[in-house]
């Protein structure tokens, strides 16, 4: 039986990679396989491109060059690690996949919307995650954690309030516009509320985890 | 006014490189600024982006992932180095360019040429060079003439001899499909004919230089 594909999106300190060990605890104890990978990355190919990414001045990219190796490393990244773990009835949650593409390099960014689902349409065809949780929070507070666990700020980070401001919208209407995909969380909440709220949610809609 | 842009294609070997640098010379003798890059690469992002697909196995890439590579690398060349010493009256001359990927990874990769299409219209629109030689020659002679010269064997030259008889005649049917922009040029004649055909086709197809 073919695994399950769920995604944590939201801006950064949302919580989202505590969150991805939580859910992949819980699920083990339950009995499921589960792999944690995160985006841009997840192979060594895409993590090179990572690098790319991450690394250098703000405006080395243009959101257009942006996202054009932000699908070279998810395709690779689909083929390589998620597509095979979910055929091989493992479940795989990813720290941002694409809808982290629609909200930075369109809704931020200024890419047309059109040229990212294009994208999205010749690489990966009609593969989307099975369920993707929203992890809403303001910005701000976001930074605040990033900066208090001691990372560094990435070329994201560096970006303008109205960047940011721009992202959070962006993920919240994009929740809005696939309500049966995308459920929001409320990132003021406790890590341990944050689990309970999505595993109630991976019950209610992705079913058979209770007593596994 | 505005410079012209010039394209070489071929395969591994044909004479390209030696080509540019004629070309750039005899136009500089002419009074008109040449700038001479290439593809992958042209620019440090492009560059650093071309290390990543040269580097490594043969099968490190799929065809879409080396697509999607050659695209964010292509925008950023045209961006930030192409389009402005056009727009500042200098010609380029580029050793390779988009037909490269329509040979390599369309016609002797397998991807559907329709992407590929896509792609360009999404991230360049309309852009094209005015003008680009084909550079035909017997892959077999070509890589001959590479491991003469004593470059090892990049990730292309060790596929095998289908995947370059593939990529020779793509060349030559991109060469048909285009004529306005295209002319083949035989990759077994010497260097300094080689130069004299495309000078005098330059005069030809964009004229102007003569005497300048």
């Amino acid at each position: 039986m073919r695994g399950r594909f769920i995604t944590l999106e939201g801006g950064e300190g949302a919580g989202k990679s505590t969150l991805a060990r939580g859910l992949a605890g819980t699920l083990e104890k339950r009995g499921i396989e589960v792999v944690v990978t995160r985006e841009p990355g997840g192979t060594s190919n895409a993590e090179a491109i990572r690098a790319l990414l991450v690394d250098g001045a703000v405006e080395r990219w243009s959101p257009m060059g942006e996202a054009l190796l932000l699908y070279a490393a998810r395709e690779d990244h689909v083929r390589i690690l998620i597509e095979p773990a979910l055929k091989a009835g493992k479940w795989v949650i990813s720290d941002r996949f694409a809808d982290s593409t629609t909200a930075y390099q369109v809704a931020a960014g200024g890419l047309p919307r059109a040229t990212v689902e294009n994208l999205h349409r010749h690489v990966l065809g009609g593969f989307q995650p099975d369920l993707t949780f929203v992890v809403d929070l303001d910005p701000q507070i976001g930074i605040q954690r990033t900066i208090a666990r001691g990372e560094g700020a990435t070329r994201f980070e560096q970006q303008p309030a109205s960047f940011h401001g721009a992202l959070r919208a962006e993920f919240v209407a994009i929740a809005q516009r696939e309500p049966r995909r995308c459920a929001v969380l409320d990132g003021r909440a406790a890590p341990e509320e944050l689990l309970k709220q999505a595993l109630d949610l991976i019950s209610e809609r992705l079913g058979a985890i209770h007593g596994g």
